[in-house]
């Protein structure tokens, strides 16, 4: 089995350090990954400056590239340009932070699946519930492995990836998997008001996570109580039923 | 009526000029946009790095402010920070290109949309179908000033924002508006390969966009064939079919 691997936090980190090593039992593995921390880029795409391939190497060997841009850029050049053969699947993470609700918009280690599920490819992002530089990922290892393994026989609608969260906990203290809808949380923002050397003002956003109070099991609720969450994801965005409601705006 | 506008262009680019003037009649119009071009951020948010409003003048007039960021971080750093009130409604664009299908997920004039929709205030991004720095905005002009005097009348879902496309056409050669859903048209990527003066390669984003041949009425088809689209946009993203497909994980 061929599998592409890539992140967003960066091809040094040690979240897709653990992914390589979790995913190595399963086939081969190569990393297309951005060469720094490219953290909320959301879906962005390069395409007004060029773009490098470096060979990445670890103890001797090539493990595959990093690359001077986003995580979609990664996915993106290896399946068109990189890759001598199509892989098997695209596996994203494991990112250092949960990317929960809707703020799956706003996530590189997200956009990194979403660009292989649009490539026709079985993808996956999976994150672990922590900032901590020293998180324990060795839950994340164990589940990603497990996933990965099942991952060709879900049937998997071409549309469609999963997006998988996973506390930064101890195997004996999860609790198990729950395959939940994402909530409708969000980031209420604010931002620092602050000022540099010279007197002048600057901003650095901040705010905090809202849990919006859902009615069906979601994931940030269920990652929260130490379960292992997996959302299927995708981007059919058309409000079907408003659609209806505006007919009227063609007689304007 | 308050009206905040942003783009992807840049906030002295000729679709957010020729925007601010069709909005005028209906009210305030502040303009909080990238100190540049931002083209396919997609949603992407600044956090490592501080932001900088300068407060942004035409003709001795202040219209709001530019900064060096994303058209996300406009809009939320505008909504949370600068605005002295909520506006009204949150326009976006006018877009040099067209923002259809799928391909919406890079789009940085629909992410400042979004934005305004998250924070639960009616939105619209607009968005031009051509790349020529001559392109005809009159239309445009024309359809942005009456669908934003209409877009409170809608009792828009809180989950939803409209996306409209115009051609670059005068409107004598419009033939009309279409409410439709977005196609499932994929941009297929190549990459270009280069060698710098230094002979060392380089990769440049390149590829075209392939229309999907769609059964019913979709964006991307009925733009080309001169019409106005309207879309409804929302993030419900988790695919409730398949989830109950999936239901055998939690025995992994």
């Amino acid at each position: 089995m061929n599998i592409l691997v890539s992140n967003d936090d960066g091809i040094d980190s040690l979240g897709i350090v653990s992914l390589v090593r979790a995913l190595k039992p399963l086939g081969k593995v190569t990393v297309v990954a951005p060469d720094r921390q490219q953290s909320a880029v959301g879906h962005s795409l390069t395409f007004s400056s060029p773009l490098r391939a470096t060979p990445f190497h670890r103890d001797g060997e090539i493990l595959g590239y990093s690359i001077n841009g986003t995580p979609c850029d990664c996915v993106k050049l290896a399946l068109s340009t990189l890759l001598d053969e199509k892989p098997d699947m695209v596996i994203s993470g494991i990112n250092h932070g949960a990317n929960t609700a809707i703020n799956i918009l706003y996530s590189g280690t997200v956009s990194a699946a979403t660009e292989g599920m649009l490539s026709g490819i079985p993808s996956m992002a999976v994150s672990v519930n922590s900032h901590d530089n020293n998180a324990d990922f060795s839950s994340a290892m164990h589940y990603s492995y497990l996933l990965a393994k099942n991952l060709l026989n879900l049937n998997m609608p071409k549309d469609t990836f999963l997006n998988v969260n996973i506390p930064a906990l101890p195997l004996e203290s999860i609790k198990g998997i729950k395959t939940v809808e994402h909530n409708s949380s969000l980031w209420k923002d604010e931002y620092i008001e602050r000022f540099d050397p010279f007197g002048q003002k600057y901003y650095w956003f901040s705010g905090k996570y809202e849990v919006f109070n859902s009615n069906v099991d979601v994931d940030d609720i269920l990652l929260e109580e130490d379960y292992v969450t997996i959302t299927p994801v995708q981007y059919n965005l058309t409000n079907k039923v408003f659609l209806k409601n505006i007919k009227h705006l063609e007689e304007l």
